[in-house]
């Protein structure tokens, strides 16, 4: 068993962690970090748990502590949920002092010798933590997308057999992908808001670093474009996207590839048998009906028709976030990085 | 004064042609169709008004009739609001004894002597009402778009000055598009259905022909594509709609034409001061927002960036549906075809 | 294993039973029936199914029948999710023929000799099946109340220490209450109604049955009055409700009675570790963080205070329909009915 | 004219104050304020416009004040949608200083000499101005109740003609009670809160007080109780209560005195046609259909039956809030207070 913490163990990202972590098989989940107020005590007290999955009652006595590198020195792994402008600088020293941190936070994604991985898409740019290592680091920094990028790369892995110059994407996004206070009732209900900050810029950039070669040294980017329109709309967990790729193969061909997509890997605990499924109903996917498949770990494909164009859909808290970190970090103790 | 009537007088836009002609300058108002079983009625006893704008009094003794050619023998002009399966055969048979229609229903739009018209988008197609007396109609039929369609044409309209072949759009539609009872309350609640019947075909179908050229006896249809992705979110009225266009030239040069927008009218009584109009704040248009501007008359757009991307939305059952087909009336009306 | 059927399978109560029974460790599901239409195909083809939780791919093949006495003859026991205008005849020749029935339909609740029973409300009412079976009904048949009646009945269960004899209750109803197509989004987004039909008397005079005392060959429905006052909302699934009563204690003795409320059985499947149980926190119960406590099985209750106010809360689909069938089913085999 | 000015003004019930002030034909508004940040800039480039009617263009140009009492020197009367802990202290200062204040927030709302009045229920309250005179201060503070008490106080004024001791009250509130950004999406979105801070206690102590009788010196409580249970759901606009009073009289009798209910004035701009509406539908008031009614100034009331109970409906943020201030401003100067 590996000693695992959780940084910013609170807020809705963070108690997906929890959530994911409380019972896993490989790892032991003993620190749980969070703002000063909090540290001190148990986390069944200070956390106002807001899933609507029951609440892993063996966390409950654990203590929380501080968010520094010093409340983390029983710790081989961490996961970070920390909001960025924290997680900058402390990820860095965490993982200068020895640590592995697999991180959800946007800081270090574009770093040069970071790796930004999704298990089924780029498992070996985690060479990356040699590079890392290479220099002197004991530790290594972790990272995976954005969530709507997550559900977009994963959707467009099946068609790498395919050439593609042009990636056009129209989110809708929900509403848990800006935390439990991040929007207003006001703001959304009723309503669709066409921007979310920073989004389209990440889906754009995060997407090609992802799909990108890596020859041992440095990831160069994939070659072709991402234009994004992201928008939030009133569901509470689940990415819709709509994706234009100018594939010249026709639709029956491009549904064979999808079909067959599979996972290079079989051992790690959180993947999910498929991690994309085609759909055929017309009408599907759908967000409050195909989220969790795959207990949220699947994104799921449909509508696949000329254009090319077709839908797809991920659990952005799961699939999106923390189901993400925990899932490199399995891959990585299987790649024997720890 | 010009007697008009409303068919299928009590759906969701029957409700709307009622709220909008009661007090109408230039119509009045005196029949109002239904099914056999509201017929004979008054209309205050049979409608289940369901907008949440005040219910207009005037109209509420007003005796329901059959929908019936024979019914309509008092009126010079008829709003039609009903479903394709009865439009097809009753529009013709109405038009063909005399009477103008202005049709809501889509079953003649694609007919190649009918006009697919927004006034401020290709007004002089009404041209083809003079095709259709050539061959001995003494009525006409003049239909309006599909309720996203009309958002697609207004906010492309502007980009005529510039050239362009390629326009993909993905929606995100309201519920009252599909009527009062259509949309299922547990279909769409914390839901997007990525799906909705026939709606690609229309957008993609219609907006070329309204788009097209038209020199005296037939429309050719413009020669851009259209490649449309549809879907239904949680909204009660307000298409948006997210947009890319292969324009060329400048983001700054392109706002600089949708702010210059100019309706090609003034005086007809529904048409709002800016068909267009162009929003500045990064997050805008919204539905809940903005979908009343011009009291429902005004597409609204925004987000101009690289790409060509935009973002624009329309009120779908007032611009979309009933306040398109009493513009149209209006524009008929005041170039004397009645 | 007792071998048992669904009437009315592909609804909304129908799928629940479904999924309930799937994996069931006493009862082996082999009979699905629904209408006409259906008949003679696998469930997986004519089955929309549309839970947010896996479908049970064990059930697939089953080859639907059609909603008849004969389609029944190899089960010993039927769960129906009838319409009441189906059920009130078909019911009664079910029992007849000699098959149990379970019931969520309304249609028998009220008969003098129907067990109308919760399992850890009135247990012995199923003595009733005996005064069937006097009156030479080879088989029986057991409904469970309403939805929103089996809240208010396990959340006053605990009070029946004390005398009361008002009880008022405003319900927050749930959508999915009406079935999969029973409630247009245009009618509850942004909405409450404030009436559904029937369900105040339901309440009303169910309550004060299930309630009442068997003497082991009537029932006499408990002294108390209900009223009710019913709203529906915009929440998918879980009935809130809001109760007075005019218990004399203390609020202490009050919430004491609720924290020591314990189920008279521990060996039933489906059989929650607490059916009724106490949240501590200001603001709870909340439909979309509670409903699945138990399994769906469990009532929540919260913010007990002076009047005697307070609130509860129950997974209308599973505990208030499907599930409660089910739970009735198990304690009949336990008492050795089957 | 009189000149008024707004406190608070950016805010969701200052942006009311400033829609329904904007064409007041009594009223001139000349000053707004808001925070330290907004001073100095003009309305139109520091209010985030969040109301779904059209923006007040002759607004845009007032220049913001900070909210001091040296702001206010050219006012007659203001209007306050203060925040509590800054409306304590201030709106004392403001009526010292010789300013009419007219608030909305709960910190005077209980004060023995300030008037808590509903116009069409307890006008003659107003009196207390003059045991404010009596004792110095050369302005006053007049305030109007809570949202949901001033739904319940004005449903309930038609029983006045019989006699009552208990009234029990459950709300289901619309989330804009709670400003723009008080209610965090993923709490209320697919859920009910059963809790609203202090809710229940002002329903309680206001709406006796409001009803409470007035001797030229001092209001002494109405006799009777009131119990609440109050509840947030997701909807826009517009609090819907279901209420229990213990009256005798047959439905018929209580039905003709609401039909029979009729405001004591006449001449208030902003005073609706029925200051409470009767809805004869079984399934009315609803809130989004009939919120509006009266242009927000109405207050519907259904479903009156045995019990007796009934549900009413008001719009909260304009008869509940900013219309209550301005109703209760106009009421002063038809009174000749100013």
């Amino acid at each position: 068993m590996i000693n695992v913490g959780v940084l910013g163990a609170t807020g809705a990202v963070g108690q997906r962690f929890v959530q994911l972590l409380a019972d896993h098989p490989w790892f032991n989940l003993q620190t749980l970090t969070a703002s000063e107020r909090s540290a001190g005590k148990p986390y069944g007290k200070v956390v106002n748990w807001r899933l609507d999955a029951p609440y892993p009652d063996n966390v409950s006595d654990i203590v929380v502590t501080p968010t520094t590198v010093e409340s983390l020195k029983d710790c081989d792994l961490v996961f970070s949920a920390l909001p960025p402008e924290v997680a900058a600088s402390l990820e860095t020293e965490i993982a200068d002092a020895g640590i592995g941190v697999c991180s959800n936070a946007r800081s270090h994604r574009m770093d040069a010798d970071v790796p930004l991985v999704i298990p089924e898409v780029n498992p070996d740019h985690l060479g990356l933590i040699d590079v890392q290592r290479d220099r002197g680091r004991e530790g290594f920094i972790v990272t995976n997308p954005n969530c709507s990028t997550i559900v977009l790369a994963l959707a467009l892995a099946p068609l790498r057999s395919f050439e593609f110059h042009d990636v056009r994407v129209a989110t809708m996004q929900a509403i848990s992908g800006g935390g439990f206070a991040g929007v207003s009732a006001m703001d959304i209900y009723d309503n669709v808001v066409p921007y979310i900050g920073s989004e389209e810029e990440k889906m754009e950039s995060e997407t090609v670093k992802i799909m990108g070669s890596f020859d041992g040294s440095e990831v160069t980017p994939a070659s072709f474009g991402v234009s994004a329109s992201c928008h939030r709309v009133p569901v509470i967990d689940g990415h819709t996207i709509a994706v234009w790729v100018d594939v010249k193969e026709p639709v029956a061909e491009v549904k064979k590839v999808y079909a067959n997509f599979k996972s290079p890997f079989s051992n790690l605990p959180l993947q999910p048998e498929k991690a994309v499924e085609l759909l055929d109903p017309p009408d599907r996917p759908q967000p409050r009906l195909d989220r969790n498949r795959g207990r949220g770990m699947t994104v799921s494909v449909g509508r696949i028709r000329e254009g090319l164009r077709f839908v797809a859909l991920g659990h952005n808290t799961i699939r999106g976030a923390a189901g993400a970190s925990v899932l490199n970090a399995e891959l990585i103790c299987s790649r024997k990085y720890l």
